[in-house]
């Protein structure tokens, strides 16, 4: 099968409190600031070879901004854009961003803005950053949880069936695991990888109908360690921020700590996926009395279920 | 400030399944089995020298046997034994047992069976454990959770504060830190060391009034990543025994894993204390409403105060 | 670019003690035999689908039997197979093996055996190894090292630039990194992926210029932790078969320990790699004088370097 | 046995290099400035309740300034003062020093200078670096190396025995292992502890009979993983001091890692000792033939053993 897609690049959160927002991300996640332009500030992980990998916009509510796809080549750019033109979703092309030259927009059956691109800025580390290993694009400075890279997003919808079939069609995304209504084909979260990662994007059933919203982003740490160091952190320096975990998923066998950012919207740490190789790999079926966010580590708490940013708009509309 | 006791030696545990919990003990906690005798089957972990640390009995009922002591020197044996020969919880000596010599007995303010002694049998590898590394008794086996060595018991009394002192004056204890109902002196927990472990024994408010009774008792692993193959290992082999974590607790900071053993008794895994050196320190005060327990990794679940060992012992009588 | 390959799917080794060798796999390494036939013996790790990652055949010498690689589709196969017989290298059709379907056989320019195909078996855990995570082919043993999957082969060669080109040509291969002799275009290791692997394969200069042996073969395992566990294990039980490690690659920036298992052949345990998501990305370029095996962790021995199997196949003769 | 000391207290070191010495512990080893007087300043790590545990005092040559041990109580210090000066080591009384009160100075048989003393001032966070953990005296920075507190002093000695000896009978240390020439009763290393820690300090013959040098003060960190960390961040950030490690040790099983601080003396990160409880234990006894310095991690470099500071003086005169 075609790929059409190489990597999510980045994710564009909104914050009513951006400066905080981005002083979590600076100081506790360890990221770092590589633009500030308008109300908008762009950083990334010291394992992100990119521009950025997040973009903290100032806005009334917290959310989704929009997602950023990488293509795998040029040529695909112009395929996916082309197909996406001829759907209800598509909406049209921008000039491009700080970091990343021209991108096709299209909205997901629900309502999120995404973006697909091809041509990338590379990051260029200031002499007091560059690291002794060739291979990485700064120093390994340690700070805060220290979070290598963006990993996922997880798309809050009103019709889960409705993203994942569109992401699959038009996008070449894989199907990995979907989690369902016990003895129904009612989806409640669909996991959706461009390649062999675990999922790059998921999409989970909104508690509210409402549309457009969003569940969490998730950065890779290298090690489980690094999330017990993590939560150290958060409750020494995080003020309450910790939802939950450290714990271990069913779904993908993976560790996770869950987080609120001070702009409100959750943030998760996460590592040890299992990658998928084989391209003819069934998708895990789970059902909800499975349990399957938790292999241990406790009970998913109510709100993970129930908040999700903008937190005040549970009215049916994008 | 003398010191007669120089460790926790044993723990004797009473088991209704007494099979199913030593293959529990030996398949997925690792210890190794080194004698059995009677009614009981005697086991160590692999970083133990003495010729055993648990000793799982026989009975119709779940519980604790007894808490067996090492004291600093055979003279301390002396002193501690007629110490507590004048006081109301005297027992009286016993010949000894597998792997250790005479003993005296004792009762805590609650009933717990105690005893001191002095001289022990050191455990020697059969040719076939004998390990590489000359400072250990045995090889490192990697089986299950491999626990190191036992590491402290959790008793469950009516009366906190009453033990406390008891161990405190007649066996030397140092109090390292205490729970306490908020804003008065009533004592939830209790925690006692013989020198710089956080602790060799607490006391834990009987949730029932009962007596006697036992909350768990802990076995050391060396590294936080233990736990999270031991809840890996847990999950896919133990039939739904963990009870909560891996967490951190906030007083003593250190790391656990709560699990029942097929028999109902409660089995903590444990790391990460921080050892107390300084004799002048003053104990911890804590109030529950601080949460003491959790320092983050969820919430202490009910069953962890509401159940002890035997279960169905809640009449207020020893 | 089209992707021919999904995977590196096994590697057949030779062993003149192949009972040790097996033992060695299943007891140390943790790995589980699938099958025995013939003279060879079939294993793979506890998080591994297929039917089989490692055959063991029992050889007078050691060294590589050959390297099996699955394609992204069958119509990859037939596209494959029907280019590379085009080639001085091509071999010709076999019906299969235990747990695969028919495969095109073709030699590395310096002469490595290896094969493609698409059909595989996938494994079916026998009752007692089900595991309670549904992802999971088999319950984690915990046994040993208890090795995840295998993850790349190391094939020792007379021309690293033939093999290299041969494979980014014909098999869709990227080339990741690679190591020179400083101040030339002589290539003394390169590193290879079907896709976003820090490496599948790589080929190193043969200290010697023989043909067609084996550096060594590397299975996954989960964690940095996984590694010093291993090696304390293969310290009480491997009868002295470390060679190097744990320490960290600069080349990739990857965890590893290097051992003998007991019929000659290298065997690598390694972790904590970085993806390489962008198609894009320019291969990293090392000189010998950067010390790129090192990040820290020692020195590389000579043995490493100088020590290939079969060790006495010294002649400059596929 | 009555044990008269509670815990190694502080080190003064000696730098050449006073600013950059500084900069280092506290950037790279993450401790915190506790106080600048003369030409002297005060460090302690994040898990230490004292003032400081590090005296760095700028002087022409690198090396040791003091050790200084708490007594177990007031009482002990007025019983070692005495006892001490009835020997030819005793120096005499000094009133104290930033943090702690009146103390005996003496030297070790091989003139290593020494204090003992019991009143301690307790370090008070500022606001901004109070823990949320109760038991913790600040918050866990998790910069650099974030080491916890200081845990050993290792001293070079022209003479091993008469140290050792002299500590055990003056100052109730326990002899807990020895490392011997092969086969006579030559001591290389003895490792001697106040109570039940693998050791406090160690005395290492010196390699050229010089008096009175230095060869490593040693940091505890909670995890082996955070000897990985360090080890990364001492890549990317400290300018090649890395000595050897991480690896284990066979005397005592711990994890190591060596380095160079700016100043040039040696500094060790060090986790994982196992315990010594049993006040019985026989010390352990090793050959130097046994490699009994490393257990896994490669080989001993030939600066470990040679180099100790000051490195120039090695006449053999105090």
């Amino acid at each position: 099968m075609r790929r059409l897609l190489s990597q999510l690049a980045h994710v564009e959160i909104l914050s009513p409190r951006p400066s905080e927002t981005v002083a979590f991300f600076e100081q506790q996640l360890g990221l770092e600031i590589s633009a500030r332009e308008g109300q908008s500030v762009y950083l990334r992980g010291w394992g992100e070879s990119f521009h950025h990998s997040v973009k903290v916009t100032e806005s009334a509510r917290s959310g989704l901004g929009h997602v950023g796809w990488r293509t795998d080549s040029a040529e695909d750019l112009s395929d996916v854009a082309r197909a996406l033109a001829t759907t209800d979703q598509g909406v049209g092309w921008i000039d491009g961003d700080c970091g990343h030259g021209p991108a096709y927009r299209f909205r997901s059956p629900d309502g999120h803005l995404n973006e697909v691109f091809w041509e990338v800025e590379h990051w260029q580390a200031p002499p007091e950053l560059r690291s002794t290993l060739r291979d990485r694009p700064q120093k390994y400075t340690g700070r805060g949880a220290a979070v290598r890279c963006l990993n996922h997003v997880n798309l809050s919808a009103s019709n889960v069936r409705a993203c994942r079939e569109f992401y699959q069609q038009h996008l070449s995304f894989q199907y990995h695991a979907g989690i369902f209504v016990d003895g129904t084909d009612t989806e409640v979260i669909a996991f959706l990888a461009v390649a062999s990662l675990d999922h790059d994007v998921a999409f989970s059933m909104d508690p509210s109908g409402a549309h457009g919203r969003l569940n969490h982003i998730a950065f890779y740490v290298d090690a489980r360690e690094d999330l017990v160091r993590a939560a150290d952190i958060m409750r020494d320096y995080g003020h309450n921020t910790l939802e939950f975990g450290p714990g271990r998923h069913a779904v993908g066998g993976s560790f996770f700590l869950y987080l609120l950012e001070p702009g409100g919207n959750r943030i998760e740490l996460y590592t040890g996926e299992a990658l998928v190789l084989a391209p003819d790999r069934e998708p895990v079926r789970w059902q909800i009395s499975e349990n399957p966010m938790m292999y241990w580590g406790g009970e998913v708490p109510q709100s993970w279920r129930m908040y999700v940013t903008p937190p005040d708009d549970t009215s049916a509309s994008a």
